[in-house]
């Protein structure tokens, strides 16, 4: 579904090798171009975006210019409850193709693929871009990890998808089992669905024997492939032709300039079933326009270490301490005082 | 990757109206080419098969018609954990797109697909013959009943695939919840991993309101769609075109003609990754020949209700008491006699 729009960069056009590598200038004026027809759809289609822009006496023949984005309001989490449930409805996209790309994974490695499947976009969203790419998937989803063990030694995989804390927690019952991950072909493994430190990427490599990727993404946007390492593992490259990135301060909501921290905010280009406009992700990061290594001339974010807001993450799932709260609140004489105790256990 | 294979059938063909109403002779024919090439994939490349054939003189050019097929020795599930992992990376096939339009499913229908997603063939064989046939999938895999009712509710679902005990646990839920399934768009299931008999099919037609199907499949051949009922209920055809079957004796192995019980054997004509000769399903069931109501010229297999060995399918997942007695042996001071006790609750 997305080849379609790959075909609006022009003839010659490759997923893999051409976007990645786009000189700014053309990479800004592509932008543009889907951000135009991205707000025209929103605005056709979504009554939420069209009253606030109806609001505000916007039209989508208001955006001249990347800049003017700033002049649509923000959507936030409450939005996406507040209109369930059309949200659900948009099809995974095959960035995740070029996250794979990026990590070095290629036509005919046979790669596990641990993230959750169902309505969890982590599984189907890498099971499509390791299909496009022309890999063998392994669809072992989460949990049972001894057969997860089994698996990676008896069907030689190359690399593995998962959460960083599930493949810490992998890493040690292979031990138990006798298996050192370090003596299989597994050479790669891409992780995410939950921050992670430097110092986990230190041990998984250390101790599997493989190059850790970190990759960023979020259900509201599209789920796992937003933003993906590459080789040089120097932040994150974001995928600039889909999603355009803007760093704001989180209390005035002002747009700073690149290699400022501040909270990122995603506005899709080219996704047809759910466009996003602004979209405050909460994440604290900051861009990075300087050249990487790689020779990718996409933009890179930070590693996202923490939040505007008190989220936590739990085994790749979203945790608000105010879940908690109203969990409390339902049970008769529970205190009104709590305190949530976070621990990691065997990885997880 | 099945695509082509389609087009062996000659031009003009369609998957969804032109394979399911071929003339007989017409059929033969193409079952014939594909067993040969079939059996010349699997000679060259599975030493399992090659080394059974050598031992009885057999060359891919013995088979010179449909009947020749006997000559060939039988495989049984043991070959298949004896020749472990290499089974496991066939692909799933769109005979599954072929399932979904016998129950009248097509483009533009909203599908909740609780087949259990991951190394289970039925979620992701599923998902792929939906999206094919242009179906939204709600991806939704097993259990968590209580989203399962919200989701078919809020998405306005037209058809759900399940196991025939997990829909009656869920209509249940659905009650205690305060929504009666008949007021949903809810029209059409698809039902199978397990086998159910007609007083469920009464039971889950008159408490949801909807159609319910019959389809039938076996991970070691392909996972469901095998074989599915037509809009006439009367016997599931069999997708002659890329799956050969013979009745036989289970203790004979001497082969049945048409309208007699016996054990079906199935060989594949058209899978590439895992070609199967002759697999013993141990299934009990009697092919029907004569022409069926809905048009289809694919022969029709009975209902399975039961098998040649003692396995169980429980939730989908197939169980046998040597199994059970493994594991009890296993346990220090366990008696050397056991009784396996199969109770059904709130329709699980």
């Amino acid at each position: 579904m997305l080849r379609e729009n790959w075909n609006d960069a022009g003839p010659g056009f490759h997923p893999v090798s051409s976007s990645d590598y786009l000189p700014a200038a053309q990479l800004r004026d592509l932008q543009l171009r889907r951000l135009q027809s991205m707000v025209g759809r929103a605005y056709a289609h979504v009554p939420l975006f069209r009253g606030r822009m109806d609001v505000r006496g916007l039209t989508p023949a208001s955006i001249e210019s990347l800049a003017d984005l700033g002049r649509l309001p923000f959507t936030v989490k409450a939005d996406l409850r507040d209109t369930y449930p059309f949200g659900l409805f948009a099809s995974p996209m095959s960035v995740m193709l070029r996250t794979f790309a990026a990590a070095g994974i290629s036509r005919g490695d046979i790669v596990q693929n641990a993230f959750g499947y169902g309505l969890f976009t982590g599984g189907l969203g890498a099971h499509y871009g390791l299909e496009a790419i022309g890999a063998t998937v392994v669809p072992v989803s989460g949990g049972n990890t001894d057969r997860q063990v089994m698996l990676l030694r008896d069907f030689k995989v190359n690399a593995i998808c998962a959460t960083p804390s599930y493949f810490l927690h992998l890493i040690e019952r292979a031990a138990e089992l006798g298996i050192d991950l370090r003596d299989l072909p597994l050479r790669a493994g891409v992780f995410g669905a939950e921050p992670w430190t430097p110092a986990m990427r230190q041990r998984i490599e250390a101790d599997a024997g493989i190059k850790a990727f970190d990759i960023y993404g979020l259900s509201e946007i599209i789920g796992p492939g937003v933003a993906a390492e590459c080789s040089a593992q120097d932040g994150l490259h974001v995928f600039e032709d889909h999603f355009y990135p803007e760093v704001i301060d989180p209390e005035t909501g002002a747009v700073l300039p690149d290699g400022q921290e501040g909270e990122l905010v995603l506005t899709t280009l080219s996704k047809r079933a759910m466009p996003m406009i602004r979209y405050r992700t909460r994440d604290i990061t900051r861009l990075v326009a300087e050249p990487c290594a790689c020779g990718r001339t996409l933009r890179r974010m930070q590693r996202v270490g923490r939040r505007s807001d008190d989220m936590m993450i739990i085994h790749g799932i979203n945790v608000f301490p105010s879940q908690i709260e109203a969990a409390l609140l339902a049970v008769e004489g529970a205190l009104p005082h709590y305190r949530i105790v976070l621990r990691r256990e065997h990885g997880l």
